[in-house]
């Protein structure tokens, strides 16, 4: 695939594969845990317990700052059912609670939380990775396929990132809301005002650098009608 | 414009239009007020002036629960440089406190909230509905242009949305936050363990139901190079 379709810049600027964790699970792992095509191929299968998290983002089909994998789950210990954790240079540590995920009120799978630890527990070195793992509500079929195997989850789905510092993140979602409330009542004319002597250099400089599919282009011609 | 594209179900699941500040600005904004064509005709020019809030969803080009408009400003009084925020039956308060906008570290825009109030003030009841309104930094030709006119702008950018509970939505960010921090470490087993006497039934009956556009197909045929 090319660099360019891989990395999402195929989509007009603002847009983003931003997923609700219902979609992640009724529109990509159901489809790939029942050998069906997702809508879209933009997660690729990759074991992730075979590499440790910096190594993902150059494994990803798409993402900026987030990355999607398919990957297999294993038995710490056979015949066990906690999934082996370990990479090369750590592991993975589950954290917080698990969240229930359904669709048309239906239990349809979890989402659990894990951080990456450097090391070897119990003196593992905690860093900023982060890990969303999504699987789906258990299978009578896949319990019987897998016994006596290693192989725990033929599938589960992966979110990886790396958090922002957690203080900021707050602060910025706490701008957010309270820009909503109207706890502190602005005049407009104390807040930043226009300066006219400036010139609207940006935008005259401003070119169009993407390539627009074209059904993004508007077949009417009349977007005007309500001025 | 068709109304599935309209309403942006051409896109596969889980993508969506969610932009950040400076692409509002820099790919969109930028372009209107310049008379250029934007990367994706998804906002379409209504003066919102003319109507209330919740009348707002249905001009829409685009949008699940929040709305893109471009919006022209008119003066509250000749010659003067505030804003009329008046509508059909009530007016748009500014809150909080304005947010520079910045592109490659030179100031492009302001971001400024406004929530709806219905009646007249000073009694005006707060209602539900917000604003984010971005507009540009001052053009001394966008100056010269509006003198003696009750313009004051040809082209601000507005993102129309109602509020959800703001105690619910702390909480759910913060549950988000904490996810990410191991201040409740949780041993896997005391989680949501998964119920193999539960057939896959969600799954099973999933069908594909999203007309995907080629260019979100993969090219190549290896995307399991990695296992």
């Amino acid at each position: 695939m090319e660099t360019g379709s891989a990395r999402g810049s195929d989509l007009p600027p603002g847009f983003r594969f931003h997923p609700t964790d219902e979609e992640l699970i009724v529109h990509y792992l159901c489809n790939q845990a029942t050998s069906k095509p997702c809508p879209a191929s933009i997660i690729p299968e990759v074991d992730i317990y075979k590499f440790d998290p910096w190594q993902l983002p150059e494994k990803a089909v798409f993402g900026e700052s987030e990355w999607y994998f398919f990957t297999p789950r294993d038995r710490k210990y056979p015949n066990g059912v906690r999934p082996n954790r370990a990479t090369v240079s750590g592991y993975w540590k589950a954290t917080g609670t698990d969240k229930a995920i359904y669709s048309a009120g239906k239990h349809i799978g979890v989402k659990k939380a894990l951080v990456f630890y450097k090391g070897r527990p119990p003196k593992g070195v905690k860093t900023d990775w982060i890990m969303h793992e999504y699987r789906l509500i258990g299978s009578p079929r896949r319990a019987n396929k897998h016994i006596g195997s290693m192989r725990l989850d033929d599938w589960v789905l992966c979110r990886i990132y790396k958090k922002k510092n957690m203080a900021k993140s707050m602060d910025l979602l706490k701008e957010e809301i309270m820009m909503e409330e109207n706890q502190y009542p602005s005049p407009e004319m104390n807040n930043i005002t226009e300066d006219n002597k400036m010139p609207n250099l940006v935008c005259e400089q401003q070119q169009m650098a993407f390539e627009v599919p074209d059904q993004y282009y508007a077949t009417s011609s009349s977007t005007s009608q309500y001025l």
